[in-house]
Parts: structure tokens; sequence; C-alpha cells
């Protein structure tokens, strides 16, 4: 029994999914004319009351197009530094949008409506104009940790004072809304694009939507065009995606349940020094002492449990859809025993 | 009985490309984990005798991705004025590679080693240098029309002799290769970098795969994953593409035989112009007299034909996988009756 | 007695040109406080009845800072093949703007309305959208070529029609206006913006200056800072401007004279071919049977008169300030003798 | 008598300078054919023991064109979160080179070895490249801050062991040459390229030239010439150069001396904060208590003294050639006065 823990990246498809997948209608998308892509992209945009929708095969390329689509080349975005937009998306924002980063200093991957005013750059020629803020929620690289609403709504308001655009990562966006009991429409009246990802806890395949008003995806889609993103028959993502949204919402608080009891387990190890609070699925913790990161890793890699090294310090698990109730009991006895 | 000779990428899979593609293996392909990519890349690769594979989304993606890892920006690309790279892939050379295009006035999009020799730019500071040709083969916006081998070889010449990458635009290759009686050898051998289109011709519906050495592909794929063009489970696609390649491309004799009994029946009418020579399987021809281009093409919408104007004065049919005898049959019948 | 006929930019200031530069008040430009800057940019403005100027050190740097700020990444500009900013600016309007470009087969380097017209883009997610149109008046590899003023309204026209910019490559622009005897307002009623070189037949040793509104202006100035374009004290170099703007324009005249005559003697020889038309004071000529091009060059240069192969069959001579009456009866005798 | 201690860059040419310039030899430098600029970029690189220069119109564009040089797009660039070449350029490293700056929180401008090591991205698909390292000596944010040379050499080691290029931007490098006692060649040993400024404390009136081997110049001048950087008769600039090189540089002692002795004077009052270290020639101090920034900035301007207010907390005053001994004594009356 693998128990793959390295991200929510890993999830396959379970047999509702495949079997959708299976049956989708299909048609050739870059002419419009696939069925499921155009439903996931409208239902996508009706649940955020949004105005549009455009499916993407990564989360990155959501975000890249979404970029591209606010900004113009010698612009500056403002976000966290350990945001994904900015420290593992491989450098595209200067690639694809020709734009400089001024990454915060944030808590946890979250920054606040204070440090982005203190950010945006005054009008001087000297200086790259500010014109994009982005936030991810759930914050990966912190944790999965949770935006407080009121702060978002913070941000929102400075943005909108300068006229900065807001952009929201999405790719764990769920795993937030689950667990600070918010709806997708609070979002859409918010963010002017969100990308949501299908293939994380949602545990489709592959796949993001990007969201934003109907003139915003116009551009978007010739963006995703230029990329080569345009697809032919998604179709079979795109009901993967469909049935994602209809079916695995709620199974993440389960996910969260399961972090949870792991992380207790962890608490009482002598070789784990700090955990990241644990608000959602993915467990960030120091490893010290009579491990280091590697060799823990490859300890529980020799019982068939998988998590990643993430820093010189750090290890991250995360769980999913695919980790199931007795799975989680195994890891907790396999940590117990170490 | 809807007859869609609009594009060959129109089809869509048959019961046996379904079967295989929700029976493949998958894995998390951005951590090189699927075993239906990897099997497809390197099968791929060994067809065509070259090193190494990359899954794209698309011919476009194939085709950006393979001129970006050649370039440099203020490079110069030479290729046909009709190449697909770049009249119909958004000024991505541009966008993507920072890069000029030279565009060639060639034959039906086939050019020659002369007109590349003089394309070539000197060594002087006020020029873009030229370091990549682009050949597209089969041509599409040339009607479909095939390179002679030595053609090509003439051309990798002038390459070799002035130190520049070459390209194949291979989206419908195996189209060139069955008209030609060629191996997919013979243009491994010659060219730097092949884009292998998988959705067309061959059935898939969605993919390309990009070959060349291994530390091109090595460069590719981080190319690729700037675009945003890294997927997770990408298998279920890969599945489709081998058994595209495993049973499709003997079919491919049969879509070139069924566009010549067509073009046979456009030619008797007199609102028919000149027909550029149908080699493969794309027909393209002038429309005059009593009807216009567009008037003709609703006109055979009535009967359920569809089929694309391309430019004011042409109309385009492609034939493919879900063109079947009999709907041969009635096209010409509809065509006899106009 | 060195007779550079190479390029007008090869000039050196007269004695009163230097005068003027070596008095002129100056300050730092980069603050907008240099006197003779401002004087330069605003008094250009008002002769062509333009809203604001920005000083560039090149007409590379006035055309590459005026294209971007017309443009966005993925953009089509429409030109004649054989325009300077396609052809001598080293691929910059891919590198700097991410544009690709449609190169008309035009007239001597000049393009009809028709074929602007041919050339623009329909909306469609496949093509690069068509946003500027670039003219070059006179053509330089045209042979020093001017438009008739009627053929650049209909230009126009077609611009406005489509929603284009239109931006005109003035490096020769005074050339055109003394031969055709046109008014520069007319000139900046017409055109979105305008390069105007000081240093070649104006006799300046450096500088262009780019017109437009003062919107357009603003942002170009944003996009000059972004290049390192942004000087100090400019004010020696504006200085020279303006006093080439006020005291060598008449001068154009016998630039022309010059180039006649030239052109006569050569016409004799036998192994002169064609000489394209001389309007201005570009003389482009083949040369063939006894004499390759270098051969010539050569031949000359012995004799101390420099010119320039510029194709594998031509030569160019450029008359300007520089050039005596004097060294145009002694480059006669010499031809004479060849 | 007016007094402007805005920025060094606002000097003014000396008689002996100006004399200088009006007598320069020059010619056509994009031909290569200008002696003036030959001579100081062939000097230059002989004072810093490097193989070749290129004499560029601004520090921007010098260090532009050496980090485009150096890098490809999607790379990463490590500076201090201080760097002129990352908060003063306009964004020109994403917008020119397609890069992205991972900020370095340094002490007063400067960083350490270590910290360019932990900011080295691993090889991993997700991260841009890490290929870079740029620095400022002296910092102009950190208040003219110098390194160390024993740091500068630590860093070259990181740089070494990781295959990354190190570039040196010496917009004021000669005063710290001055202040350290350190030999250019010193610097021309370590660095892979410096671009050196001719037009701050050297009181030249434009340009800065970029040094580095001669393969990697050559490349440099095509990036100068895709910006538009390539000037026609540059020698009246280039002579300035030469002339501040040959003379101003010992003059720079002076500089750091009045600029310790308006620091004695501003320190004794009760509404000035904290005052960066002065080392050289740029002093910056919190303003506070009965002064804002702002009406400190006005209150001066009344005297003709003029300084910046460089952040909301912040005043910036700096030394020059211009700045003589009775201004010096004139400012220290003024602000004890106040």
């Amino acid at each position: 029994m693998k128990i793959d823990l390295r991200s929510d990246t890993f999830t396959t498809p379970t047999p509702g999914m495949l079997e959708a997948m299976f049956k989708a209608p299909v048609g050739d998308d870059v002419f419009g004319e696939d069925p499921s892509v155009n439903k996931l992209e409208q239902m996508t945009a009706d649940i955020f009351g949004m105005e549009a929708g455009l499916f993407c095969v990564s989360g990155t390329m959501a975000n890249q197009v979404a970029i591209k689509t606010h900004t113009q080349p010698g612009n500056e975005v403002i976000c966290d530094k350990l945001s994904h937009v900015y420290i593992y998306e491989a450098g595209g924002i200067a690639f694809n949008s020709g734009c400089q980063v001024k990454p915060i200093d944030g808590n946890l991957g979250r920054i606040t409506a204070e440090q982005v005013e203190e950010a945006i750059n005054p009008i001087d020629i000297h200086k790259a104009k500010s014109t994009l803020v982005s936030l991810e929620n759930t914050a990966n690289r912190g944790g999965g940790s949770c935006y407080n609403f009121i702060d978002i709504q913070n941000i929102k308001a400075v943005c909108s004072k300068y006229n900065l655009s807001l952009h929201l990562d999405g790719a764990r966006l769920y795993n937030a809304l689950v667990h600070k009991n918010e709806t997708p429409k609070q979002y859409g009246e918010i963010f002017n694009s969100i990308s949501v990802c299908l293939s994380k806890g949602l545990g489709a395949p592959v796949g993001s939507i990007l969201l934003g008003t109907k003139e915003y995806i116009k551009q978007a889609r010739q963006i995703r065009k230029i990329f080569g993103g345009g697809l032919r028959q998604a179709g079979y993502l795109a009901a993967a995606g469909i049935y994602a949204i209809e079916n695995h919402v709620d199974k993440l608080k389960e996910d969260h349940e399961h972090a949870k009891q792991i992380t207790a387990a962890l608490r009482k190890k002598d070789f784990i020094g700090t955990i990241i609070p644990v608000e959602t699925n993915i467990i960030i913790f120091e490893v010290k002492g009579r491990f280091t990161p590697k060799a823990l890793v490859e300890h529980l890699q020799k019982k068939d449990i998988h998590c990643l090294p993430i820093s010189p310090t750090q290890v991250r698990m995360v769980t999913h859809l695919n980790i199931k109730p007795e799975m989680v009991n195994k890891i907790i006895q396999i940590i117990d025993l170490i």
C-alpha cells in the first residue's frame, strides 16, 4: 500500500470520475465547440459569481495567463515572497509578462493591506509601475495557511485606491473555503481574476480554471493560445473537473482532519521541531536532532510512505483524496515507532 | 450525419482509442512519473531515431517551445511566408522567443536551399542574427503539399554551412511519410527538432510530441514549464497518442484517396477555380462565378457538410479518420448537384 | 581630401554648430531640467504641429521607443520589407516589443493603402493582432525614394478604418520635405508618431526626436528610461540639433543636386547597371561586367572616395553636408576616368 | 549661488573639460570610427585590467546591457533589495532581459557570500535558474556605503562554485576606490563585468563604460544596438569622460570630506534622526520632530540649497565636483541657524 504524501497533485481519478471522463461529450475547443469544456467554464464562473471562465492545463498556466492579461512589460507585481507565482513558476512572471516582482516578507505566505500600500511604487520614471497584487489562498509554502476574509477586503480597498488589479492564486482555494466556511461568491466579488485548481485537493487529473470578466477572459484566451495552451478535444479532462467540483468539495474536510491527526503524532517526537500551524491539508515541519530531513524521508520511504524535503531543514506532507483513513492510521503507527 | 471537413483536428477517438485512454496507467508527469507519457515520449523518439521526446498539449506549444529552445531574443527565424508558426500561432515567435521572422515567398509553403541561403543575414551589428530555419511538411496552407526529400537535404546542407538549427513542424508529417513512402528515421537524421502532431490525421484528442537530443529536450521541458505546459496525470491523453501511432498511420492513405475523389468532383464545377494540387488530405480551392466562398460554405452547411473559407477567395476541405467512405460518396453527390 | 559617401551619418559639425554646442545651457535631463533639450523638444513639436517631443540618442532608439509605445507583445507591425525598422534595427521590434512584422513587398520601400488593407489580420485567435503601420520617408533602401502625399493620406484612411496607429520613420524626412515641397505640419496632422533624425542630412553629431501627443510622449519617456536612454546633460547634443534645424534644412537641396550630378556620371559607365531613380541624396546602383561591387569600392577607396557595397550586386553613395561642390567635381572626374 | 545637493548627476563640465570636449576628434562610432570613443573604451579597460570597454549613454544602459548579456530569459538575478538595478531602473531587468530578481535583505545595500549562497536556487524545473549576482559599490541607497574587499572576494568564491556571473554596478566605484584605497585592477580581476559611471562624481555630462572580455563586449555591443544605444559622433561625450578620469578622480576625497562636514552640522540638530554612516559623498538622514522631510527640503530650497526627499522619512544630500568649500560653509551656516 503506497502512501503518497508528497503532494495533492498525485491523486488519480476515482472510478466515478473516470466514468464521467469516459462518457464526456467532446469537440474542438479551439473552435469553442467542446461542450464539456464550455460547461465547466460556465459552471465555475456561475459558482463564483463571475462572468466567464477559461480552462487551462495547469495552475501555472492559469496564473501566468492571468498575470500577463493584467499587466504590461515593465510593470511590478506585488506578492508574498513565498508565493507560488514567484518561487515555483520558473521565473514565468519575467519571462512571459516582462514584469518585476516586489516580494513581501509576509506571515506564512499572507500579506497585509499595510504591506501592500507600502510596496506600491510612487509615480516616478525610475520606478516600475505597480499594477497587480497577487494573493495565494491557501498559501502552500505557508503550510496551507488561510487568509481572514477581512484582510483580503482591506487589501482590495488599497488596490481600488491605487487602481491595481487583484489576482487570486486559488490552487487550494476550496480548502480555504471549507476551512473558513466561506463561499465562492465572496471571492468572486472581490478579485479581478481567480485561478481555481481542479487537480490538487479536488482530485481531477489535470486542469485549472481562470475566472474573470468576459472581456478579460477573451484577452486571456488569446494569451493562452500564444503559449500553445489551446487544446482540441479537452472535454475528457474538463469532465473530470466537473465531476470534481460536484463530488469532491465536501471531502476536503476529511483531508484537513487527517492532517491534524498526523500532526498530533509528529508533535510527540523529539526529532520534530517547529510545525507550521496546520489549518488545512498541508503539514510543514522542521526535522532536527537524530534525523536530517533527507534521512527521515528515506526512513519513511522504506515503509512506503512518501513525503518531500522542501528546504534544508523542512519536510512537507500533504493529505488528499487518495489518502484513506486506514492509511492515516498506518502513518501514525509508523511515526509512533520511530 | 454531420460531415466535418473543416479540419482534421475535429476527429474524436474511436472506441478502441477511448478504451486505451481509460485503461492507461497514470502518474504525476511534472515529477516524471506518468508511465504512459514516458512510454509515448520514448516510443516516438525511437521511431524517429532521436534521443528524447516531450509531450505537449498542442502543436503550437510544441513549435513554440522548440523555437524558444533553439533561439535567443533578437535572432531571426527563416520560414515560408505561409508557415503555421508564422501566421497561425498568434505572433508567438515574437512574444515567446523575442525573435523576428524572415518570411520566404516559397512554392506552396515549401522553400528551397537557395532561398534559405539568400535569406541568412550577414554578420552585421544592424542585423538580427539568423539562427533557425523552420520547415512544415506537409504544408497546411500549401494545400497539404509535400517536400521532396532531396530539397530538405539541400536545406540541411545550408544550415550546416552557416551553423543554423533546423526545425520541422510535423503537424501532418505522417501524411507526408505515407504519401512519399518515406521513413521517420530519414527525418530524425536531418532535423535538430521535430514536432509531431497526434491530434490531426492520427486522430488523438490532444497532443504533440517534440523530439530532439536529450540535452535539447531537457531545456525544452523547462520552457514548457514556464508556459504552464507541465501536466499532472497526462497519461490519459498520452495513451491516445500511443494508440494513434500504433493503429492509425496506415489509415492515412485512405484520407488521401478520399481527398482525390472529392477533388475530382469539384473539378467539374464551373464555380470552382484553381485547385491547389492535392497530394494528401487537404483540398484548397478558389470559388468564383455564381458562388462566393462564404455562400458556398453556407450552401454546403445546409446539407450538414462543413468546410472553412480561409481567404476572401478560397475554401478548404480536410479529410480525416472520421470521414468514412459513405460520407465521401454523399459529399460527391451533393457537389454534383450544385 | 577624404570624401566619405558611405552614409550621411558621417557628417561632423560645422564651426557654427560646434560653437552652438559649446555655449549651450545644460542641466539634468532625467529631471527634465536641461534647457537645451527642452527647447529642442518643444521647438520640433511646434514645427510639426504636434504636442510633444522626446530627444533620443539615435534614430533606432526613437523608432524602437515609438513602436513599443504603440504596441503590446504579440501584435503585428505592417511595413515595407526594406524598412529600416525591420532590416537594420537588429531584430529590435521582436526583442523590445515582442511584436511580429508583416513585411510588404512594396515599390522602392514604399507601400500602398491597398497593400496595408490586405495585410491587416482578421480578428482570429490564431492571428497576431495588427496594430501599427510604419512608413519610412525617404526610404533608405529604396534609394531615397519619396512618397506622394496622397498615398500617405490613403494609408491613413485605412489605419483609421481599422483602428491602427501610424508611425513615420523620418530618418531623412527633411530630404523628402525639401524634394516634394511639403511642410512638416502636413505630416504632423497625419501621423500618430514621427521620428525625425538630426544626425543624417541635417548634420548634427547625434540624435533624433520622437514626436507625438503629450500622453504618448509621457509613456515613450518611460520606455526610453527602461532602455537606459535617459541622459544627464544632453544639452550639448540638443544644441547641435537646434542649430541643424535652424540652419541646415535649406542646404539639403544642394545634396540632392550633387547626387544627380554624380548619377549622371555613373550612368555613362558600362560597368554600372540599374540605378534606382535618384530623388534625394542616396544613389544605389548595380555594378556589373568588369567590376564587382567590392572591386569598385576598393578602386574608389584608393582615390580616397569611400562608398558602401550594400548587397552582393549593389553599391550605395550618399551625399551630405560635408560633401562640397569641389568634392563632387573630383568624384565625377574620377568616375569619368575609370 | 544655487547649491544643488540633489545628486552628483547634476554636475556640469569644468572649463577644462569643456575645452577637451570641443577639441575632440570624432567619427561614426556605429562603424567603430570615433577615435575619442575608442580611446576612452580602451583606456578604461586598461585601467581596470580588463579586455574591452563599451561606451553607454547612461549607467542604466550599461547595467541593462550587462545583465542582458549575462543572462537568458527566465533566469534569476541576485542582488541587494536596495540595488539601483532593481529599484531605480524602471523594471528593466524583467523588461529587457526577461529575468526575475531575488532581492536580498542586506546591510546598507551590501550583501554577503552566505546570503548569496542561500539565495541560489537548486536545479529544479519549478525554479528560475540563478545565473547572475549584481553588486553595487558604493551603494547609493545604503548611503554611499562601501564593501570590504574581502567580502567581495568571498562572494566571488560562491559565484565560481555555482558557475554564476558577477556584475558590478560601479556608478560610484571611484568613490569607493578612493575611500578604501583600492585599485581598479583589484576589481577587474574579480568581476565578469563592471559598469563605471563618468557622469556622477567624475563630473562628465553623460556616459558610463561597460567593461568585460572581448567576446562579452562584442555581444554587449549588439544588445546596445538593439536598444538604440549606438551613437554616431559620440566623441564629444567620450572626450569628457577621458578628461574626467584623468583629472577628477583625486578630487573625490574632497567630496567625501565635505559630506562629513555637513553631517557633523546635521548631527547637532534635534529634528535629525538616524544618519546612515557617511563613508563617501552621500548623506541619507531621517527627519523628525518639528520638520517633515518635505518641509525641511522646502525650507532649504528657499535658501537655494536643493536636496531630495527619498522616502516618507528620509532626505538625501550628495556632494560633488560643483560643491565648493564656500558652499559647504554656507550649507553648515544655514543648518546651524535652523
